[in-house]
């Protein structure tokens, strides 16, 4: 049976790339660059996301080397594959295109904010409505490729739901952890790609990896080496290494310390003020609940904030631009660690 | 004698905070956060700007930190300082609040192609021309602290233009190695901030380190012991060094080469086709004539162009995200090194 996205059309066996159209305004096609991968093997449906932020390059530069590698196109691979990957490779194209921070400038919109979206929306929302229709459902899993984005940096995680239902949550654990990130974090967030997949029947997936603009080697590499594992955890057979994790040799995958709580700090000053954020702790770091994080300053040093962590975490992520604006996230934290204890 | 910039008035041996108010459209106030530095002795004055692109945190940090410090503001200090400093912390409040890569959100103009402005022209031109007029006249030095963009990677160095009089060209030389920075580049530039300061008889001194949005503690440093070394080039005295400086410890300045040529490359791609960029060097890179440079490619890899090398250079700077458009920088070179050897 052929498998579609767009105009991507693949036979049994074979592997093609396209155009998935959204129309995002009256009369605006929104052209979202797709790949099919159709294994001549019965099998399991893997989609895939990546540049769902228009500024995290290392999903779109995983999937690129990862997908669209000479190896992944050769026929005896293809022949023997169990079931089919589908993938978009730039889900936000004019955020890929202007190098935007969190919002879809089509709309002014965060694009994993709006799901499942709508197909008489606005453009974030009509983009959401395609992607829940056209490449979630359907699929038994799906993996949404983030980093930090332009302006944060972050420490990898993974990030599933447990729903209650004991082997489908085992399940999820076991494909998250398959990722290779150094946490694993529990928990919903509505309005967000993993959610409305899950919603749809899949077992949904957010991997992040890497950030601040960058095209960190390591961290697309990993983010190829963790398409990879889940695709041998779904049973769909080895898929080869890509160019990339070639290149930048031994990958040391994370431990999957499970994080059951997570908490947000953003900034809160005057709306009209600029501020300027000066942390005090990195990604990574272990805090304790009541610690100062950092400060946000106005322009003359004077104090405008001193966020404290409000639970025992770990820095998942942290921004790290001087700028800071109201209501902006400052940093967020993992917490309730497995066993109760920090690796 | 008092010195005064906006709301910022130093009376000798004093320091002042306060705002450069620019009417940057009909009844639309952009305030500049600027300090003023009035030594008690007399001498010459310095004038220096930083954040005329929003994104380029060091400058600001490196500002913040030194001339706002409690040493900065001894008494004992200020008695003793010859001539004046006026500086601005943010220039382009806007580009700051917003994050904004090479412009003003304001009307979407790089601020450093404006240069001199204009009184009534749009907003970007109307801060120009406030800056010129009230910032960079009667200066006897400038400095503009800029930093790789967020999207750009960079090799430290000190932009100096050579005029033909030969001993004011050796005092701009003197002044530019007085920065520490890796590289000395000659050359003009219309429209900026510094070829401006230059025609209202000033000497104009580029400053650049850091960059791709980081506030990376050893560049803000380096920043601040580069206005430091410029105030005790000029007789100005000793100026207390900046906190960050110190918690930095000892800094390495570069060795100053000399640069007599510089090439920009860009993309050279259609408008509407989204490029991914893959640089084949790094920013410090020695690369001969010729040589591949990297590749735009188009989203399933197809190659869109392959800059080579117009000239044997120094990568001086280098765009570091996935997403190039067309007629952005890819990077720049600097050549034609001193002696004609490289370091």
């Amino acid at each position: 049976m052929n498998v579609q996205l767009g105009t991507a059309i693949a036979t049994p066996g074979s592997r093609a790339t396209g155009w998935l159209a959204v129309e995002t305004a009256p009369g605006e096609q929104t052209q979202i660059p797709v790949v099919v991968i159709n294994g001549g093997q019965p099998g399991p449906r893997l989609a895939i996301t990546a540049g769902i932020h228009g500024g995290e390059y290392t999903g779109p530069a995983a999937l690129r080397s990862l997908l669209l590698s000479a190896e992944a196109g050769d026929p005896v691979t293809l022949a023997n594959l169990k079931g089919s990957i589908i993938a978009t490779l730039a889900t936000s194209p004019a955020a890929f295109k202007a190098r935007s921070i969190y919002v879809n400038p089509q709309d002014g919109k965060n694009l994993n904010r709006v799901y499942p979206g709508s197909a008489t929306g606005s453009a974030s929302e009509r983009i959401a409505h395609a992607i829940a229709t056209q490449l979630m459902t359907g699929a038994d899993v799906y993996l949404d490729l983030h980093a930090g984005d332009i302006n944060e940096a972050l420490s990898p995680f993974v990030g599933i739901e447990q729903t209650g239902d004991a082997a489908r949550d085992a399940r999820a654990v076991a494909l998250g952890r398959a990722v290779g990130a150094e946490w694993l974090l529990i928990g919903a967030s509505p309005g967000t790609t993993t959610s409305t997949a899950e919603q749809l029947g899949a077992i949904g997936i957010l991997c992040e990896f890497g950030g601040q603009g960058h095209v960190e080697p390591e961290f697309v590499a990993r983010h190829a080496a963790g398409v990879r594992g889940v695709i041998a955890e779904m049973g769909m057979g080895d898929f080869p290494q890509s160019p990339i994790e070639r290149a930048v040799g031994s990958l040391k995958p994370g431990a999957s310390t499970r994080l059951n709580s997570e908490a947000w700090l953003r900034a809160e000053i005057p709306a009209d003020v600029a501020g300027y954020w000066h942390p005090a702790v990195g990604v990574g770091s272990v805090v304790k609940k009541g610690e100062r994080l950092g400060e946000v300053q106005g322009v003359f040093g004077d104090v405008l904030q001193t966020p404290t962590a409000p639970i025992d975490g770990v820095v998942i992520f942290l921004v790290t631009t001087l700028a800071m604006n109201n209501g902006d996230p400052l940093l967020a934290l993992g917490g309730d660690p497995e066993g109760g204890v920090w690796p």
